[in-house]
């Protein structure tokens, strides 16, 4: 993997990644749509009643910024006088700081309230996945999902060293109009936050008490059970696997993970990224095809926490949750699911497993 | 409070409330747009990773029935050809058994798999408001906003007492197609779980904590603050509150409560409840009358689990999370919220508050 690190006007960082030397490495610099600086300056305030950080980042829906309905911020700059986020080169991921950040290391002074504030410190980056507008992660050849998963290493290892105070790292992607999503060039984000948020918080937690019980990796354990099954399996490669769980919480949701323990991207071997980069690219294609249209999902990254300690008992693992119940119905969270936390299903695993089973995908490169 | 109790032909249970004798209670019999019994199995799934409990109802996407989208099985029937699920009568509130339940008391024999299952036990009620199909909420007077919280109290007590397995009931609302729904006839539900859901349980931790550290239960402190503030609060009478709350999740979201430590709706007093009508009326009334049109919202109501203990640290509550971040945009949750429960507000709860406040209402009846 090769990079190259540049500098936005506004003071932004961003980074270009290919599988091959950048060519026109030299002359390039890094554009940006804002010269002005970012001053960007969030918070966080503790809620007492679920024992979580919100955070506030008010600027985020006072921009002013209003582009063109074409323009497209991801693609390659090809005018001056229309800046985008990235410049004309031969890379093939780009990452940049987020104009817009949720968290960032240069937050300061929160207000003082009668809930105890922070700074929003953490970091908050765009994933850019190709240089195609028009294309899908599930169309990108093996080689650029590989680089892509080495691409998540590299930040997170980055991340978590140029800030030591950052705890968690999560790689996610939205996709579809569906989830919310206007900019549908191929990009992911990453949250970096400066604790354990509470949803991997109450999974290492969870996966801890397996661990000293068992001896073993709680979704090493799930895996084994779901390769002997067979039933809801979707992908099964010498180093990694994906299945609809048999606990899924909406209808298609799908895990991709590794056999053996691998608590983190940078934990990977070649030989299991490439496998990994497989079963991922497997799921994307037979979501394209279960109903011939671009298919909406939010997809997260968990992988251990970058607190400086072993994590044995967690596993590298992704989650798709598909915003669609059926090919015309949206799953909406309601009573249940937000007010509660538990999810009510009317569709069963195994049946949305049988439906993605059946779908022939030929990943050939 | 007057009531009367009827079954439905395929078995489900109907109960009309009223604040006067219900005039013609002898004749009345509970007609039902199903005939059949009603057969509903779900099941409950552990969730290892996640530590929660995970329910499934596959009949819920299989239902047949396809009414004509005039058709209103809230209404009161007036053609016997034509059942919906109430009658005709001088009641003022039904509560009735949902056809469709996520869970049931009879639930049984849940399928074996690898991971933990249990019947999905519990109880799924639909609580309608008024017989008025086109009225909202906001729009009923007091004594039916405060007949709906007695039979909130008797329905919490009622559900506890006929299943003792039931250990926490949660009264809500979903309004809007914004949230998915799709019967806009003013109802809400009642879920009863068997155990007490992930989000009231942590909740629960959160305020034990509190209130053994500082003696005092922890929404009541929150209270006292906001009152003390003042620049959130947008209702204070004699017993009850409404605020945003200074860590709101959610743009325009709204706590409504009591100042005096009250667990559930069982512990209201007459005076209590008459105000905390006043101030649940306040709030909906600002809700419609900020954008001039019905405003959608998920309203839950928290009060003590009914597991038979005492719970000094836990006060009633309703939570309002409107969907809308502004008035045209809608919230979506995303990467931060859904995969690692932080949510991140663009707008600060102090500048919906402000707009709240703004909104003139008039709470005369």
């Amino acid at each position: 993997m090769h990079s190259l690190d540049l500098k936005k006007p506004d003071g932004r960082s961003l980074t270009l990644y290919s599988t091959r030397p950048i060519s026109n490495a030299e002359g390039m610099s890094a554009p940006s749509p804002f010269q002005d600086p970012q001053g960007a300056n969030p918070h966080l305030r503790w809620h007492p009643m679920r024992g979580e950080w919100v955070a506030y980042a008010a600027y985020r829906q006072n921009r002013t910024f209003q582009p063109p309905p074409e323009y497209n911020p991801l693609a390659p700059m090809k005018d001056p006088s229309n800046p985008t986020e990235l410049p004309e080169g031969d890379y093939e991921v780009a990452v940049f700081d987020n104009r817009f950040p949720t968290l960032t290391g240069e937050a300061h002074d929160p207000p003082s309230l009668d809930v105890r504030t922070e700074p929003g410190n953490g970091k908050c980056e765009v994933v850019v996945f190709t240089q195609d507008p028009k294309a899908a992660l599930a169309e990108l050849p093996l080689a650029r999902i590989e680089l892509l998963l080495q691409v998540w290493a590299d930040r997170t290892r980055r991340i978590a060293s140029e800030n030591p105070t950052i705890q968690y790292v999560l790689p996610f992607e939205n996709r579809g109009a569906e989830v919310g999503v206007t900019l549908h060039h191929p990009h992911g984000q990453i949250y970096a936050y400066p604790f354990i948020p509470q949803v991997p918080a109450r999974m290492l937690e969870q996966e801890l008490q397996h661990y000293q019980q068992h001896g073993e990796n709680l979704l090493v354990s799930m895996v084994r059970a779901e390769i002997a099954t067979q039933e809801r399996l979707l992908y099964e490669g010498e180093h990694a696997v994906a299945f609809v769980p048999p606990c899924a919480r909406y209808p298609y949701e799908v895990w991709v993970t590794l056999k053996a323990p691998t608590p983190s991207f940078g934990a990977l071997s070649d030989a299991a990224r490439a496998d990994l980069a497989r079963a991922l690219k497997t799921v994307l294609m037979k979501y394209e095809g279960l109903w011939q249209r671009p298919f909406p999902y939010l997809m997260a990254w968990y992988q251990a926490p970058t607190d400086g300690q072993e994590h044995p008992e967690t596993q590298l693992h992704a989650v798709f949750w598909p915003p669609y119940r059926s090919k015309e119905r949206l799953k909406y969270l309601a009573g249940t699911e937000l007010a509660a936390g538990m999810f009510a299903m009317d569709v069963l695993p195994e049946a949305t497993a049988a439906q993605l089973r059946e779908v022939q995908v030929n990943v050939d490169a």
